[in-house]
């Protein structure tokens, strides 16, 4: 008897795999069975995101990151979200070759996915994807994302450990507390710590940490030089930290909680809306009326009472 | 016979403005009926988008600008998006003391929202803002984002004429072309442009407007010193050359449409999600549920055809 798909995934079958990402990036209608068929079992991996500004190094972070944990005999799932222009749709960057290296390893799998649809944030198909790497049973997944805004605020919903990578270069944190972004770190990494400015970030960091919350999770402040190797273990084990503080208190189970219920939220949102535009995309009425009228208002109050006449989307 | 808000707005009372922008700051609940009110008539004002990474200077590009505007005896609004950290729920900047000087000018409006809600992007309450000054009939409405990835997105979707603003030091283009936010400046603007790297940028950005899709309005490059009030007359110049494309050609009808498509769906996604979280929110089983539960697909199936059972929310 065929294994179904679910089944090849559990078993390890890395064509499977991609061919499951594969789906879910292109929306397959099969995607939701498949999803739901790999999602009844307990998470398995732990998941990583690193967030922050563009060219902090994520990607080299990434990379090193990879290297350590293979040397520990774990594997490592990567989910690079890339930029995509909300005018062109596809990804711009593609495959990252500089990770070729890692291509002949099994125990590493790399995947970029597109931010579309999203404008900014992290797409669906990219949190399909990360439950889908999670049933094939990797040790951990990492989450590198674009880090312009959305995205660092989408990836606290969905990775485990946070880590906020900066530069000594990078601005007045004041600039990074404005836009909301500081108080989504478990851990801080300064990158690139070879370059002058790491003791005044580290100053500016603690007096941030210091007017925070007093909160039971204390991020610790990585220093790290990718290029040169340094620091990776220091920053695995602020991870692993993390994780053992989650595992061991209510606030893994709080955060598991909350990040379910953000996905079941989000997921019916996106059926329902499939719905209503389904409704007004089918209307030629609407089309017309969008060109005569000028008060949104009206028409939204219009055309959801009329949907809701129909039936709802039911 | 008393005057209702709205015709009062149109009588250019100030004191109805404020009193109309805290009502759908805080969504009071005659905020649907007093927008569908000023909402009927024409759009008067030019809405200029102002975007770009933190520490571009915006501000103070807005504060030349309405000096500028206002020698010509013109009017001005201004809407600055503070922004919000998605844990505190206030405006962190607060009222925006450097433009204390414009306070006692009727010419000149300025408020600040708070980006709440909208993670990074622009709040509802921010757009009807910008609904409510137009009504009142000024010349030209400003609205400056903190430019942290969605707000650049979402301004588009609002301005009329959108600027982007840089500095010679901000990094290399490639950074701001993967983030995809390149595409939406109607105008590019080098801020600081005393400093080094001003060459460089304009090549850059001459090479990306180069190879980006030739369409019929090429967005010009303007180099401002906003500390010195250098440049400034070139930047409305630049913005009015714009409003004129958009009204000269199909472009602004277009434009006007797209914008009005998008506010349709997103008072009526708004107010579908309202209903589907008090249809949740209102049921402790689905608590109980979200405690037990691994799997967000067959919940959120399972939810949203109770919740069409039950008549989707009508």
């Amino acid at each position: 008897m065929m294994s179904t798909l679910a089944e090849r995934i559990q078993k390890q079958d890395q064509r499977a795999l991609a061919k499951a990402i594969t789906m879910v990036d292109n929306d397959h209608p099969d995607k939701l069975s498949l999803l739901s068929e790999i999602s009844g079992q307990e998470k398995k991996a732990h998941f990583i995101g690193l967030t922050g500004s563009p060219g902090a190094g994520k990607s080299s972070l990434v990379d090193r990151l990879i290297t350590h944990i293979r040397n520990m005999d774990k594997t490592v799932a990567v989910i690079a979200v890339d930029p995509t222009s909300p005018f062109s749709g596809g990804a711009l960057l593609g495959d990252r070759f500089r990770m070729h290296k890692h291509f002949a390893d099994p125990g590493v799998f790399i995947r970029s996915m597109a931010t579309r649809g999203s404008l900014g944030g992290l797409s669906r198909s990219t949190k399909d994807a990360i439950r889908v790497c999670d049933a094939f049973g990797f040790d951990y997944i990492l989450i590198e994302t674009v880090g312009v805004g959305q995205s660092e605020l989408d990836i606290m919903k969905v990775a485990d450990t946070t880590a906020l990578v900066l530069t000594p270069n990078s601005g007045d944190v004041l600039q990074i507390f404005k836009a909301g972004i500081m108080e989504i770190a478990d851990v801080f990494v300064i990158n690139k710590a070879d370059l002058p400015g790491v003791q005044k970030l580290k100053t500016q960091l603690k007096e941030f940490l210091h007017i925070a919350d007093p909160k039971s999770w204390q991020p610790p402040i990585v220093e790290t030089i990718s290029t040169e190797h340094k620091g990776i273990e220091a920053f695995f084990e602020a991870c692993e930290a993390h994780k053992k503080f989650l595992n061991e208190t209510d606030a893994g189970k709080q955060k598991r909680k909350e990040q379910l219920t953000y996905e079941v939220y989000e997921l019916m949102r996106e059926e329902l809306w499939k719905d209503v535009e389904r409704f007004i995309g089918d209307d030629p009425s609407k089309e017309i009326a969008l060109q005569k009228e000028n008060d949104p208002y009206q028409l939204a109050k219009e055309w959801l009472s009329e949907w809701r006449e129909k039936g709802g989307g039911s």
